[in-house]
């Protein structure tokens, strides 16, 4: 008789043990193999694939880097767009985030949604764009209307293996973060993206980041969402900007 | 030989003892005295003393009503300011909230603060004014230069004594707000202020409004800052604007 294994059920198990494991180990949590916790804000921006790009921008156009963001390869460019919403107000200066991607995506606040008045703009993981509404984008060389792709970034928090393993959780789990300050905040859903190339770092948006006042937090820190095992961390790119 | 009494001590102990009491008896929350909560968004808004509003709007002039708050007495004025920031950049429209008052006041959330390029807004309670920073308004009938005033308002509770007692809470006290929903977020500190016209009701600013996605909350609830005494509550002003 063939044994066969239910792949999830397995991966759970594993999962519960590393983290009953590590809960055993919380004072060896900084245990030298720990990756620093950071928290960025990331203002609204645009991503875009190859064909929008050149819509906009022309043909044999590239994206060009501004500066060079915390995840390795990532970048604000120098090129930006303006964002036309559905009651003649619009968006200038929309940075596009490099490098190009597959599909377009315009990650904005609630604050930016409202005032653009695009309805039923949903939270959403990035490159989750079924049935999210459109808009229409300007740039140097052309206009295009995106018919999808308009989204609040869920605040999530990137990651590689090995500190997912040190902290007991798998891609798509959530976790918790607590911001201490004079305005503290525990954001009780935070999604978990694991990559190979990731460093560990929270990316919230600037509403998140206003409402807990992040510029002025004395203390953050990434638990399980049962409130367990620690990860103390830093406040990176303290100007918020809307 | 007179006794004399800390009133501070003995207000304490019997808040304590209310407490204790409330604990014991969490299953008869709903017990018929409760008041329902309410949570609310302020979207920014400026607050005038008579003075600043005859500049503004000429001797003579009334202030009248857009529409009632849920606070008894409060209502939202047809009139509205501009607010000049330090970089040249303004805000229109903004909304003075009556009845007028005896110190003017400027109400943003940090969204606007830094749309308006003004630096150093601190999260304040209502009336604590001291030190912060001033803006320019203009009205239709002048222009004045506010010396002081502008905050982030500090996210809050009225109530009036019975619901305080009733929750354990004394003014100034400090509670817990949690919106459950598709971004759910604890605000760690809600400060309680006490008035006998106060109906129980949380004030948020958009920011934080925002950031838990109030508008798509299924429910709020409030609670002491140890997490005990749940007050479940409801949404209002579903509508957020910044």
């Amino acid at each position: 008789m063939a044994l066969t294994f239910d792949r999830a059920a397995v991966e759970k198990i594993v999962r519960d043990v590393v983290r009953d494991f590590r809960r055993d180990k919380t004072a060896s949590c900084d245990d030298g193999v720990a990756s620093p916790l950071k928290v960025n804000v990331s203002a609204r921006h645009i991503h875009l694939c190859p064909k929008d790009f050149e819509t906009l921008f022309g043909k044999g156009a590239r994206l060009t880097s501004f500066r060079p963001l915390y995840q390795e390869g990532h970048f604000a460019a120098n090129e930006t767009v303006t964002l036309i919403g559905p009651k003649s107000r619009m968006i200038t200066g929309l940075r596009i985030l490099g490098p190009l991607r597959e599909h377009s995506q315009i990650e904005l606040a609630f604050t930016d949604v409202i005032l653009l008045g695009i309805e039923n703009v949903p939270v959403r993981m990035s490159g989750d764009l079924e049935g999210t509404p459109g808009a229409w984008i300007m740039g140097p060389a052309g206009m295009l209307e995106l018919k999808q792709g308009v989204i609040r970034a869920a605040l999530h928090v990137h990651m590689n293996e090995r500190d997912a393993a040190r902290m007991g959780v798998a891609h798509r789990d959530l976790m918790e973060l607590r911001v201490e300050g004079d305005a503290p905040v525990v954001f009780e859903r935070v999604h978990v993206r694991v990559g190979p190339a990731f460093k560990l770092e929270v990316h919230m948006d600037t509403d998140e980041a206003n409402a807990c006042h992040l510029a002025a937090a004395k203390h953050v820190s990434l638990t399980l969402s049962k409130g367990k095992s620690n990860v103390p961390g830093d406040i990176i790119n303290k100007g918020v900007r809307s």
